[in-house]
């Protein structure tokens, strides 16, 4: 009756938490898990085969990030937790629909059994509902009884992973199914001025102002990550670790400086496998209006554009 | 179907979406706008009679601070927005069954009809659907089109109201009120050494780590305000806005320093009217999980006292 | 004769204690006054028919920055305070011995009587003793015995002046007339890969890596001023000045970024007037060895283009 | 000859340059060298016996810390570096006329011979010319011309030792001393305002506020240390090395919080030896102003007591 009324109603979905994890590849693994140990303070869980487990000081879960040695750099697969064991159900049957579906794994060191599917372009991602949660490594422990562990000594280190972006050549169709299928609000959007297509959008499920956004693929290479975003509280911290970074020899892509779009202070690195990394200074704005309207901006002229200091621009134009 | 489903299988409540504003009293109206607008860069929407109606300059609605002339300081009341018409229909149902209901209002500026109550302590506090949304004054305008005002010149301006704290001798029955009857999820909590029973509960229905907490009153009044806090995104707009506290005259309660509970830097100010004003300098740790598990403390041993520099205590300690 | 002794005795000469004050010519007299009182908080001392005095905010003397009214944008003069009555005479007899010495003035509102000279390049210069000090006007008052008023509440307000930056055709005779005849010291160099000529040269008679830089004049022009510094103490100061400045349609140039040479986090905005205007965020290394070797870089690696986020570059760059 | 003409014509004494380093007693070697190396990222360059040589990355000469294993906490010695061969010289026959002087030692590792002399109550002191510069050990070699290495990967890294402070019984004779025979300004004190006497002096022969404090001494022991400060650039190092300490066991005494006097913002915490260690996370003010007049409080109200933050005292108070 209620759900019903929810569904004629007209209200939003909740099945899809938050980013669970991102696996990265890597033609470097070794310099990877440098960039992301020793530059970031990400933690090593654990190893298996090719792939080596990580996530920052103060995530509960298992990991974040899954790092795998391959021929190229590029996107694993990215995961979504389920608000409930139903949820997920619910979020299945709508994908299996989409014929977007690719069917069940038993799961992964560190989660249970996992829902396969691909966006329109291709991202290959997970739904799951079971995860595994770490207790501090000897000598980590800490008294404080909201973290996992202690603040690593390490590097300048990240708390937690915060969002991933997309290259996706028809930027419309992947927004409509994270939209429609996943129930992710779409918070920011720039479209063309040409014909008003969508070229890129910023979505989340939180109330952060996007766990994921969608840019556009200048290439005819389909399925691609543009970076991942690690969090950080202080524009101090960016300045810090670009400090590392340059006399580590890791390349700085671009910043710090503040994105108009989300308006959070960042930096951009590219890590020795040759992904690009975001950092994040501080939180940007967040959105708590359930009745957000979404910012729409031109290509001519995004928010961006307009405000952040010289040479901040849009990720993909960095 | 769905719904008893939803039920039976237990899935949270998703009708309360944000705490919409607060109205504090204030025997010097004057003395306490000067503190908001001067100090804290705080907007003026609009005067009507003994009430001012504010707002930080990234908030899109009419208020989220109405400050009342009164005898003396504390709580007006503390307004929370559902998430949608329905979401506001089955709060007030559930909150009338519990008998703690005033009843509806029409409304008031900048927002539409709201339903009163009480929390089993007294403290006023009402549901509503319905608010305006503000433009940018002339001069104002920003090419920023996620926020509706650029930022201010005046003093060292937070972004946005975060969070309110209640003072309650029985912590445990406002906290199953807030959690049982309008959704919150139960965040972080302290419990008494001697008999287990809550000495202080901090409770969101968003992701940051608390909305709202509720710690111990200490006399025989009732219903009353620990503290309103707002939002920055740097420990030094803590120390920056203290400087102007400090050779502004206005008292500087405790800090800057950081929390144990909640994660996050704060500096407590006491504004001419006597109300205490917290504000933060980044919004600590937030909750994705949506199975996070209480944190539990005990009094003798909160995690705060175990980790914030010394001195760095929970509010009511200070 | 004591001169003579230091130098036989090869000591260093003390005789220039600080940057005094800057003067900067304006064709836009009130929009440069907006940008400096609006948006840097710098405090109106005194006005004078076409000349406004200024000083930050924890600024003792009557002006660290004169702006007169003119034609062009531009260096009016840059005033160099000695470190005794004795030590300007010292000092005005080693200038006039190079025949760049104009002769003395009687001073000018904020000192008294100060010697003219031009460098090399016909910079024109000032060396002065007497200096007039300030006290806080009325509701400026401050408890603080350290500094002449309370910080200000008006954008986000600078402390003091830092250094100056001038172009020159031949830095290393601009460098050398500094070194010889003033006693600067040179902190850090650029010179030629092609020739070994000094393409730029940062010089100090203070702690400070710089108190002065000559850096190439790519134009037919001489005795430019390439920028004058003002100083902030967070990284975070730059990000929120640029804020204003980008939504107050201030252009911002360059940053924020950390400078190879000196160390320092820095932003560059063009205030409305037509002259480039640093912000530093720290003071970078400050040098307090008494026999530092100047640092040498070439102009096909400067320090700074190893080190700093990319598009760090010098200033002559940016 | 020189130094006659000087007095006669009643210029400052330029002979001393700097703090060149202090040496820490400690009954825990292991315990001191883990705080200093693992959470302030300071830098191991030689060990002989009891003793282990230590310096900030930035710093060039051999050490600024000595640190030596003993029965008890404490100050071994301090060590000023002169600005010449004859600037040595000449303080050297000054101290000697005062019968203070205590004679030449050939030297330590990383300097050469240096004269050996008390204040007034017994506080060893050293007077040096020669000192050893480093290089960067390898894998730390940086681009970076103007830093003998790069930014450490431990801990939250101190750039360089910033001053120290020093107990007194009789806190004006030792700043007769420190003024008269070795040439420091005074640039703020505190007096008593029951007799007038000297509280609390600090004293710079840098553009620092303060090179060396001179606060009460309470107990009957006399030439004890107060604390050792280093150099941080931003408010947000305090607090994230407050959270490697809170969760490493290590004691935090005081702060984050701002000082009065020297207006810099300071943490200070007890390493596991004993010793008092202050971090700074700015420079408070500079001082230009070659006739500096010395800010005077009283200690009923010295300036910090009426800006800084509550609990925010002059370090002897915390």
């Amino acid at each position: 009756m209620n759900d019903i009324s929810l569904m004629t109603m007209n209200e939003p979905i909740f099945d899809v938490a938050q980013l669970a994890h991102v696996e990265l590849l890597t033609p470097d693994l070794e310099g990877t898990l440098h960039f992301f140990k020793d530059l970031l303070g990400v933690q090593e869980t654990e190893r298996r085969a090719q792939s080596v487990y990580l996530r920052g000081y103060e995530e509960q879960y298992h990991h974040s990030l899954k790092v795998t040695a391959a021929p190229r750099a590029g996107l694993g697969h990215v995961a979504w937790r389920a608000r409930s064991p139903q949820a997920l159900e619910r979020r299945v049957a709508a994908i299996e629909a989409t014929g977007l579906g690719r069917g069940w794994i038993d799961g992964d060191v560190g989660h249970g059994r996992a829902y396969r599917f691909d966006t329109p372009e291709g991202h290959p991602m997970e739904l799951l509902w079971d995860v595994d949660y770490v207790t501090a490594s000897a000598g980590n422990e800490t008294p404080l009884r909201n973290r996992p562990q202690k603040r690593p000594r390490s590097g300048v280190p990240v708390r937690r992973i915060d969002h991933l972006n997309l290259l996706a050549a028809n930027a419309g169709a992947v927004r409509d199914f994270m939209v429609d299928i996943l129930g992710f609000r779409e918070r920011e959007r720039v479209v063309s001025d040409d014909d008003g297509s969508v070229v890129a959008s910023f979505l989340s499920v939180t109330n952060l102002s996007h766990d994921i956004a969608i840019v556009p693929e200048p290439t005819e290479m389909r399925g691609r990550l543009h970076h991942v975003c690690f969090h950080y509280i202080s524009v101090q911290h960016l300045f810090d670790v670009a400090e590392l970074a340059k006399e580590g020899g890791i390349a700085i892509e671009h910043g710090p400086a503040r994105h108009g779009i989300g308006g959070a202070s960042f930096l951009y690195m590219l890590e020795p496998g040759g992904n690009r990394i975001e950092l994040m200074g501080d939180p940007g704005y967040m959105i708590f209006d359930p009745t957000w309207r979404t910012v729409a901006g031109s290509d001519a002229s995004p928010t961006a554009g307009r405000w952040a200091p010289r040479g901040c621009r849009r990720a993909r134009s960095s």
